[in-house]
C-alpha cells in the first residue's frame, strides 16, 4: 500500500483502518465460507450473523429500547425525505419541519411533492443558516417535528435534541449519527445515510420507535413502506450486504476499539476544539457557524479571498490532506471530522494551517 | 486464502475470481488517491472515472445507442416494480404484464397497488409456471408490455424478446443481463438487481430508452423519477459506489477476460447444455421447466423425494459445492451458473451428481 491521505471528506468519508484491513483480509473468504460477502446468500447463516450483530450492535449504541427496531434500507436520506411523511404523516394532519439549511430544505420540499402538510416554525434562513434555531414554538398536534440534527454544508449541529411536547422527533442524523451519546426516546425515527459517520454509500440506517408502524398506510408501495422492512428484519429483498458488512465492522470497532460513545464523544470534542481553536486564533480564517452552534463533525470556514480558499485547498491536498473544499453551494472551506478521522489528521491539518498563514498572511 | 467453493447461489452469487482479487488490492488505496473506493467522493475526478467507464461499458455490451441512458439506482428490482409504473404508465392507460412467476407477480402487484391498470394477457401459472407463454396477444395501446426475461426460481428463461408490436418492452433482467447479445431495441426498459449476474447486491441498472423520460409526472417524490437519476448521470444523492465500481470490474472482466458477449454466450450455453445433459440421463433428477424454455442461468431440478432432494444438498456442500438447495417457495434443487461462474464449477457438479447417483440410485 502507498500513502494513504488524511481524509476530510463530508462524505462519502474516512473510514477507521482497521475496519478496512479487516474487509480488505475476508474478502475473498469471508470466515470460512469460501465466498467473499459479496457472494454468499442473504439468507445464509453468515449473512444473518452480519446482520443480526450489527442490528444488536446498534441498539446497545444508541441505548435503544426493545421498542425501537433498525432497519437497513436502500437510497440513502434522499428517499427518506420522501418515505418518512408518506408514512408516518397521514393527510390531513401536519408535521413540523425546521429548516435548518440545504437539506432541511429537501425535506420539506419532499413532503410538498407528495401533497403533505408541512409546517416551518422556525428557521435559520435569515443568516445563512449559521445557527440552530432556539424556543421554537411547534404547531400543536403536529404528526412529528422534523429536524436536521446536523447541517453537513453549513457547519451547524444541534446540542442534543429540543423538547417538542407531545410530537416525536423525526432527525435526519446522517452526518453525526453516533458522534456521540444522544437521548433518542424522544425520537420516532432517526435516520441516516452510512456514508458520513457511519460506512460506505449505498445503505441508509433507519432507527423506528415501533409506535409509529401503526401510522404507515398500506396504500403505499411494497418497497417505500416501513412495515415491510421491520417485518422481515430488513430481508424483504436482498438487502446492500456489503455496506452492512462495513457498517457492522465500523460498530464493532466504536465499541471494542474507540470503547464506546462516551470515548468517541471525547475524541471528537477534542478534534473539533483543537480545529476551532486553530481558526479562531488570529482572524485569518473565519468560521462560518455562530459558536455555540457549530458542529463537531463538519467545520466550516472561509479565508480572506477565494482566490485564498483555492490556494488553500490546491496546497492541502499537495500536504497530503484531502476533501477540503466547502460545498459547491457555499464555497469556503470544510473539514469534516467524523468519527474515523484521527486527532493525527486534524494535529496534522492544525499544522498546516498555521504554516499556510505564515506564508499567506 | 483457504480452500474457495463452486457457488451456484441465485444471488447474492458468484463474481469472478479477477474482480475480487483486485477489489482487494485497491482496497486500502485505490489508484493512488491514498483512499478506498468506499472513501472516495463521489463528485470526485476518482469515482467520475468509475462511473463513466461502467457506464460505457455497460452500453457497448448491451450494443445500446445514444437513445439510451444506464442509471445506476438503488433499492434492487423490487423498487422498480413501483417505479416502472409511476413513471411509465400514465394513469388511465393499461399496460400489459406477462405472469411468468414469483417476481412477475410481485412486479403486478405493485402496479396494482398503485391503482395503475396492468393486464395480464398470459400467464404460465396453469403449470407451475415451467414455461414461457407463446403467442400472447398483446393488448392494443398498451403502454408497455413487462416481461421478466429469466425466472430465477421456475428455471424458464425467454429465448429472445417476442415482438410486442407498438409497445416498449419493459424487463427485469434481474437474472439474466448480459449472459448473452440481446436486441434491446424493442426495449423502454431494462433494468436488473446487479447481485444475481452482474456484481454485488445494493445496487440496480436501469437502461432506460431516453423517449420514455417524457412520460414521468413530476407530481411523484423526487427520489422515484426516473428524470432525477438521468439528468444528474445517477449523481443526484451518494450513489452505492463500491457496488458501481464492482460492476464496473465485472464489465471490464465481462469485455478483457471473457471477450464479450458472444464469447459469453458459448460459455453459458456449453455450461448450461453439460449440466441439462447431467439432469436428462437416466431419470433419476427431473428437470423442472419445459426443454425449449429451460434456463441457462437457474437450472431447477427434483429427485425421487424431498429427503433425497436434502441429502443431495447436504453432501454437495460437504464436497464443496454451495447453494443447490431450490428456492424456499418451490422446494427441489437448483444450480445457479451465471456468468461467474465456470465450466469447471459446472463440470464437478456434474461429476458430484453423476456419484450421487450411483450411491443413492
Amino acid at each position: 500500500m502507498e500513502q494513504r491521505i488524511h481524509n476530510f471528506n463530508a462524505g462519502p468519508a474516512a473510514l477507521p483502518l482497521p475496519v478496512l484491513a479487516t474487509a480488505q483480509e475476508e474478502l475473498l473468504n469471508f470466515k470460512g465460507s469460501g465466498m467473499s460477502v459479496m457472494e454468499i446468500s442473504h439468507r445464509s447463516k453468515w449473512f444473518d450473523g452480519i446482520l443480526e450483530d450489527a442490528v444488536v450492535r446498534m441498539k446497545r449504541l444508541l441505548g435503544a429500547g426493545d421498542n425501537y427496531q433498525v432497519l437497513f434500507l436502500q437510497g440513502g436520506a434522499s428517499t427518506q425525505f420522501a418515505m418518512a411523511p408518506m408514512n408516518l404523516l397521514p393527510d390531513g394532519q401536519a408535521a413540523d419541519y425546521v429548516n435548518t439549511g440545504t437539506w432541511a430544505k429537501k425535506a420539506i420540499q419532499e413532503a410538498q411533492i407528495l401533497g403533505k402538510k408541512a409546517n416551518v416554525p422556525a428557521t435559520s434562513q435569515d443568516r445563512n443558516f449559521a445557527y440552530i434555531p432556539k424556543n421554537v414554538s411547534y404547531t400543536p398536534g403536529a404528526a412529528y417535528v422534523h429536524l436536521t440534527s446536523n447541517n453537513t454544508i453549513e457547519g451547524t449541529q444541534y446540542n442534543g435534541f429540543p423538547d417538542t411536547g407531545d410530537a416525536p422527533i423525526v432527525t435526519d442524523m446522517s452526518s453525526d449519527m453516533l458522534c456521540r451519546p444522544v437521548d433518542i426516546s424522544k425520537c420516532g425515527l432517526v435516520y441516516a445515510g452510512a456514508q458520513k459517520n457511519l460506512g460506505p454509500a449505498g445503505v441508509c440506517i433507519a432507527v423506528l420507535r415501533k409506535d409509529m408502524l401503526e401510522r404507515v398506510p398500506k396504500t403505499i408501495p411494497t418497497m417505500f413502506r416501513y412495515t415491510t422492512h421491520a417485518e422481515k428484519n430488513s430481508l424483504y429483498n436482498t438487502p446492500p450486504c456489503w455496506s452492512i458488512y462495513i457498517v457492522g465492522l465500523v460498530l464493532k470497532w466504536l465499541e471494542e476499539t474507540v470503547g464506546g460513545l462516551d470515548k468517541m464523544e471525547a475524541q471528537n470534542r477534542a478534534k473539533a476544539e483543537l480545529l476551532y481553536k486553530a481558526i479562531d486564533k488570529t482572524g485569518f480564517y473565519k468560521g462560518t457557524a455562530d459558536k455555540e452552534d457549530r458542529s463537531w463533525m463538519n467545520v466550516t470556514f472561509r479565508l480572506g479571498s477565494e482566490d485564498l480558499e483555492k490556494k488553500f485547498v490546491a496546497e492541502a491536498e499537495k500536504a497530503g490532506l484531502g476533501g477540503l473544499k466547502g460545498h459547491r453551494s457555499v464555497g469556503g472551506c470544510r473539514a469534516s471530522i467524523y468519527n474515523a478521522t484521527g486527532l493525527d489528521a486534524v494535529e496534522a491539518l492544525v499544522s498546516f494551517m498555521n504554516d499556510f498563514e505564515k506564508n499567506n498572511g
